[in-house]
């Protein structure tokens, strides 16, 4: 078994947990950084180990037009390519293809859409989203799902859902077949013995003189190995169902019933209310296993992943903490803070004097604000540090008090 | 004596010295990372400090537009606006005046000129440029001169030479009557306690809360406080006199005459030929006083910093490492990389297999490239860190060897 979650204690609906997977043990509830292409914007990968992060996520679509599913596997997957030795996650790209591509046909084999780089054709399925994410490698890996649009009347949605179980269906039969062709250790035996491949790591005995360097080296990253050599990917199912309960339990019970290790709750955030996300959240939760984890994509304010966790989610990604800092906006204890505001300019204070982060200890408002003002690059530096710790912060407080 | 420069040991016409400069002792030959707008663009400070950075620059003319010589000012100058305890020199603004803006209006007075940024209407005067400077607070800072434009006839350039010497006059008398009002420790008793300021790390007996959790706090910036109470900052000189060897001779002769702790050479690599450079600079050095640092601004290549290490220049500073790597080209023991090649797609190795820095300790070229193809942030973290990396370790090697 390539996961294991057990719940540790429970307060409320609440569950404070350990999902040990095969490059890192994480605590939940737990909110994960998103790294689009191979990089949380800005932070270099030791920042990100210091603050913390024990998984984040990688964007399929993404990586699979820029630099390819080829080139990521050949580098010992994401883990070796970005040298990230904790934990991944991949989505398996579907709501990318659906949000970032106008032009695109649906039908029962898949998507077809246009690369938003070049325009050139591509099409998914389930089966090639999974050969995709086994190829990235990461730990655990999404069912292809539709994200159905919002509003969507019931055919709508009921339609959307139905097929969304069959390619869980799908998804799960290929990855059953195919999980063994991940690049972890020895399935890497024919790549390149290099900086950033595992045969180095994997058999010492016969190491490049460049790897040999590196692993005396302090700080090299034992990139792409696994702790435990005989562990694979985990396949998590999504629920879909857009605004409807009754679709949602639907979705639910038949995604359980394929069967798989974790379920994610799914094409909420996409501009509902957040009342009725609250209200979809609270009714699935009440349909997926309680001894299995439960992600819920794409969420939320530091307000809603403690909201949400405080329900029973135990995983979450949305890309505001990144994103907001990039726009200047920082989460703070006291409040959100623009920091490009001229009321910053000489304000000689910390960001956030609550908070331990590298930049709060270190930086005044009046400097980030300048820095924002400047357009330099050390602006999205700092202020995505401080945001993400943060929401890190932030989940290992609700962890503390479950 | 703010600036104590000894001559340790010798190799040719190269030295190998110590500047004690009041934020920091400096090994010479030393190279000075540029931070344009208070920062070295896209690296923190602490990993500035963690290459071995002394001593770094800023930019007169760029910080007097933004954030302004106020704003720095009331946060303690640099040191404490950047949260940079180490040593900084600024340049007057003369050659930004000159090459950023084409419409200015240069007489005996100053020169008048247009802000980039907004187009509104400034002066420069060796007067006003010295006030910036000690608003700013380096350790060291420069007079202000006239940068001969090139190619330039034997009139311009004598007139051009002989201004600088008149400006490096007054540069050198409003220096003495105003060095007192730099902004380090007692002198801003009357600004805020906060955060950036000094007074909470001067007289921690009315600390602010923010301060005293600071002090406790590790990686605490002790900054803008420097290490001898009664040092101020110290003020250089600067030749010109265009391409000419006599009227550089000349030049070097009236500024000795000034007397200044530090001389520069100025208004080279500005486009004439490298063979020329060469010999300007090795004309120069002769008349320059032995036991005081010759600081040559505004170069070069790793080949180049070398050679004129190995003529006698003690101090340089150039944008190229930090630009280049914002372009993708980096600087290695086995030549010049541009990282955006196809070529390095699926390489594995590191980007120097020499380099001990973060970047060649962790990431491999494919990823570099990656990041640089994908326009991500991190390129420019990344491969600005291996430069500057590149260039300290060249100039720490040429001290070894000396």
């Amino acid at each position: 078994m390539s996961l294991s979650f057990e719940v540790d204690s429970r307060s409320g609906k609440a569950r404070r947990g350990r999902l040990v997977a095969p490059h890192a043990t994480i605590e939940t509830p737990v909110f994960m950084p998103v790294g689009t292409v191979a990089s949380v914007k800005g932070v270099p990968q030791d920042i990100l180990e210091e603050l913390g992060a024990q998984i984040i996520l990688g964007n399929t679509y993404h990586l699979y037009l820029r630099p390819g599913v080829s080139t990521v596997r050949k580098l010992g997957g994401l883990h070796g390519f970005m040298s990230w030795p904790r934990a991944i996650l991949t989505d398996s790209g579907g709501f990318q293809v659906f949000s970032l591509n106008e032009l695109r046909k649906v039908n029962e084999e898949g998507v077809t859409f246009r690369s938003h780089l070049d325009g050139s054709s591509h099409f998914f399925s389930p089966e090639s989203a999974m050969e995709a994410q086994i190829g990235l490698g990461a730990d655990i890996i999404m069912a292809f799902d539709e994200c159905t649009e919002y509003p969507a009347d019931q055919a709508r949605m009921r339609a959307s859902m139905e097929m969304t179980a069959r390619w869980a269906a799908r998804s799960k039969k290929y990855f059953e077949e195919h999980k063994n062709e991940v690049p972890w250790g020895g399935d890497v035996a024919s790549a390149e013995i290099g900086h950033g491949g595992t045969d180095a790591l994997v058999r010492p005995a016969e190491p490049s003189s460049t790897a040999q360097a590196s692993l005396r080296s302090p700080g090299r990253t034992r990139a792409s190995v696994p702790p435990h050599m005989d562990q694979t990917q985990s396949l998590f199912g999504i629920v879909q169902g857009g605004m409807d309960r009754a679709l949602r339990k639907e979705s639910a019970e038949r995604t359980i019933e394929i069967g798989f290790p974790g379920y994610a709750i799914g094409g909420l955030s996409v501009g509902e209310p957040r009342e009725l996300t609250r209200e979809i959240v609270e009714s699935t939760l009440e349909r997926l296993p309680n001894d299995k984890p439960r992600y819920l994509m794409g969420v939320g304010t530091p307000e809603e992943i403690v909201e949400y966790a405080n329900l029973g989610v135990d995983m979450m990604d949305c890309v505001l903490p990144t994103r907001a800092a990039r726009h200047g906006l920082l989460f703070t204890s006291e409040g959100k803070v623009s920091i490009k505001q001229a009321r910053y300019a000489q304000d000689a204070g910390p960001l956030d004097p609550n908070c331990g982060c590298r930049v709060c200890q270190r930086y005044s408002r009046a400097y980030l604000r300048h820095l924002y003002a400047s357009n330099e690059v050390l602006a999205q530096v700092l202020n995505t540090i401080h945001n993400l710790s943060f929401y890190l912060d932030t989940m290992r407080r609700v962890r503390h008090s479950i």
